[in-house]
């Protein structure tokens, strides 16, 4: 299994809408017979892969998924059938399938005399598929928080500079996140500060195109010409019900409902995404907006990256985030720590007790 | 030589006001003859130590000494006559002494017709004696200034609390690092804020006693009573020139001259406390004295305790540094980033370019 999960690895960020997958099929006396990931929408499911590769030889053997086998046809066949009809004569199953339209081949598998055992590291797994099963579980995106700032937690000097507080490595590394995810979200505040393109720069190859951009402009401000208006990929402006924005070229705009800390309700603007089949959003800048997302208890992943540095002084990288006292801390866990050229690269999920 | 670095670390934090300095002999067919360290002061040298370990067997064999060996007698004889006497034909050694008192070593030995080899693995055993090299070549002592602190870099949150943001095992290892200093300082905004006993718990066995406790109270602020006045350790409290400060008890008090920005004189401090053999400093709280500091260019080392949380708000754990805009940045490199518990300690030094 922990084969697979590393195969599955090899669809990170190709794959959506859809799950990460990895398949091992092992022969009748144990030994690999196949190996297969899902590697992008439409394409076909690591088990098909798998079992391909193993062809005449995955007959009375057993197969090792990352997820619960399909049940339903969509671009491709239910793999519960084509398991079935390859003689598979045990599977094992790390994640139980969280999607109502897909789930049910561990039973079919079952009907059909197939023993399925589930739940085989199935923390592990689950890790590797965060994005899609909070999009399955929670029925919104699932959100990673980006920040980038000085040890003592600082992401602009006293003037307002901030160019460069990371290395260029860590801007890099920037852009492989970003055009792993579905949409790049950021707060009106820092389209206005910083003029960013918000694109994943070298793009990935992805049947769901480039990443949506997404503006968090409660008031409209977007100024006509700034650089996340460009054609180079989709922008969503997102602003507060009876709010209408100056010229915003090709980008679509959506109302919203205000909310009373955060400007806009940031739940319906996940609602609104979820709906786009965006599985997974990375937000950027700025501190207000990353603030009010953590007030709500939205995000699901932090990555931050600490460059090795001390300002004392300047804008911090998260804004106020519903916090008055000690015992309110949002509380997280360190999921890895890795060294991105001279700077640390951190990421971080919230404490199981945290989850909502 | 690594071996000889290996063992130097075992007499870390005792040896003050000397240096860590470890040695081991192999005899005249290269084989391990002896090995020792320096581990207190007054004690034996880590030569000695060595020699006694091997025996005949130095005979016409190699020394690695991590550091130069002196050429005095203080309260042990010169360790140079000892390798002539013991019969040694060849020294290396890592780090040339800096010490003019005890210098002098590698002159006599190569005078006696015994080649002598400096800067074998030089830096990573001055790494190991950062302290003690600091205190030699700048005249003042080595200033480590530990932090702890959120993701976003918060030590409070909004409403002033703080306890407790890491967690107990970093605080464990926190009193380890105090244990391991000459003095633990602190501004008196911390002593009013927090009470705190600035003592090592438990403590380490040291001939110069436990670590000396400075406060630095420009206007004689420390309240009568304030646990840092307390008997368990000696105590300085660093106030301005004409300041009378109330009843300090069994504290000592050294007046010293003001400064624009900083209230207090910090290189005057620094030197006070160089003229009592304090060869390692650690620098406790708060923000302002730790800002303070920074922009005198006099933080040797940074050691930041970083727990998986986040605030939003509330006090920084750094203070206005000195740095208005993003080039003049406290730019440093991180040294060693290692979990404790559930937190992280980030261990990073100036940036070569920054050192002064």
């Amino acid at each position: 299994m922990r084969r697979a999960i590393a195969l599955a690895a090899g669809g990170r960020g190709t794959t959506s809408p859809n799950p990460v997958v990895g398949c091992v099929i092992l022969d009748a006396g144990g030994q690999v017979a196949g190996e297969g990931f899902h590697a992008r929408a439409g394409g076909p499911h690591a088990e098909v892969v798998a079992l391909r590769q193993a062809g005449e030889r995955a007959r009375g053997g057993t197969a090792y998924v990352t997820l619960e086998p399909c049940d339903h046809t969509g671009r491709t066949g239910p793999c519960s059938l084509a398991l079935l009809a390859a003689g598979v004569r045990r599977v094992v199953v790390a994640v139980a399938d969280p999607n109502p339209v897909a789930a049910g081949g561990a039973a079919r598998l079952r009907a059909a005399g197939v023993p399925v055992e589930t739940g085989l590291l199935a923390d592990e797994a689950g890790r590797g598929n965060a994005e899609w099963l909070t999009f399955m579980r929670r029925g919104r995106p699932h959100v990673t928080w980006k920040f980038a700032a000085t040890l003592d937690g600082r992401s602009a000097a006293a003037d307002g500079t901030s160019q460069w507080i990371t290395s260029a490595e860590a801007r890099a590394d920037v852009h492989l996140l970003r055009a792993r995810s579905d949409a790049i979200v950021a707060g009106v505040g820092t389209v206005l500060a910083d003029d960013p393109r918000l694109t994943a720069r070298p793009p990935l190859e992805r049947a769901s195109g480039p990443p949506l951009r997404v503006v968090v402009d409660t008031r409209g401000r977007v100024p006509a010409g700034a650089r996340v208006l460009s054609e180079e990929a989709p922008t969503l402006l997102a602003v507060a019900e009876g709010v209408t924005p100056g010229p915003v070229g090709a980008a679509e705009v959506v109302r919203l409902p205000r909310a009373p800390e955060t400007g806009l309700d940031l739940r319906a603007l996940l609602s609104e995404l979820h709906k786009r089949d965006i599985v997974g959003i990375f937000l950027e800048g700025g501190p207000t907006l990353a603030g009010s997302f953590m007030r709500e208890g939205l995000i699901d992943r932090v990555v931050g990256y600490l460059a090795p540095a001390l300002l004392g002084d300047g804008a911090a990288a998260l804004g106020p985030a519903g916090v008055r006292t000690i015992g309110q801390t949002h509380r997280l866990e360190f999921e890895e720590v890795v060294s991105v050229g001279p700077d640390l690269r951190v990421t971080a999920r919230p404490a199981p007790s945290e989850e909502n």
